[in-house]
């Protein structure tokens, strides 16, 4: 498998050299918000640790990815008013994974609305600076 | 939400009630294949716990959960010569779920080739018999 890259996007993310739409953040793993949302409020989660993916990430550093992921999507349901949520993570491109910083997808979903294809359009700052408190506020409610 | 049926085809699996091709099984999780394939090698990791999906389970009950998917993503990779991993998870029906008791799914990937839809046919028994034979010696090698 190919090494990982400290130059990725989420690696510049976790070191403050870009922005991002914060979700949560504790020891071991930062969410925020996808800039290309599949579906409002579509939630990254990712490992401080540097793991390229599911191959590579200890399994502990995958369970505290999960344990964050459950807690976004109880989250999410509250936030959206979701009727259901979807959790992907893609491993390499044969995967379906494009950048190259293991990350769990958490998408709130609702009866008949179907996902964007992925990277279908950046949304707007203002959006997702919205959605961004709504999952903050029903995370610390 | 809809309480926990504890009559769900995996809680019948968990009872023995249901046969199914395990791959792996520990204190907390156990893992079969999907009869009905996406890829060859899908493989589904359920908690041991009544648990509907990710909005009822315990953190550490879907921590589980995720270390097992963890442990077949590799031995999948290794078993399938697999060039990548898609793991998904689906709660409630909004969420792309059907079947109420949680579930992982782990399906290696291969480049240039799709997944199937869900539920697209049911695998023959003896195809099934191979995968988790192949599975389960790559979890012991």
């Amino acid at each position: 498998m190919t090494a990982y890259d400290p130059q990725n996007p989420f690696a510049k993310i976790l070191r403050g050299e870009f922005p991002c739409h914060k979700v949560y953040e504790d020891e071991h793993v930062l969410a925020f918000l996808d800039i290309m949302p599949r579906v409002p409020g579509h939630t990254l989660v990712i490992p401080k640790a540097p793991a390229r993916n599911i191959l590579d990430i200890t399994p502990e550093d995958f369970a505290h990815v999960a344990r964050a992921a459950h807690k976004i999507a109880g989250a999410a349901k509250q936030a959206f008013n979701a009727d259901g949520i979807t959790v992907q993570q893609f491993s390499e491109a044969a995967g379906g994974q494009v950048v190259f910083h293991l990350h769990m997808h958490v998408m709130p979903r609702h009866d008949g609305v179907a996902l964007l294809p992925p990277a279908s359009k950046k949304e707007e700052t203002a959006v997702l600076e919205e959605n961004a408190a709504k999952l903050k506020a029903a995370l610390q409610g």
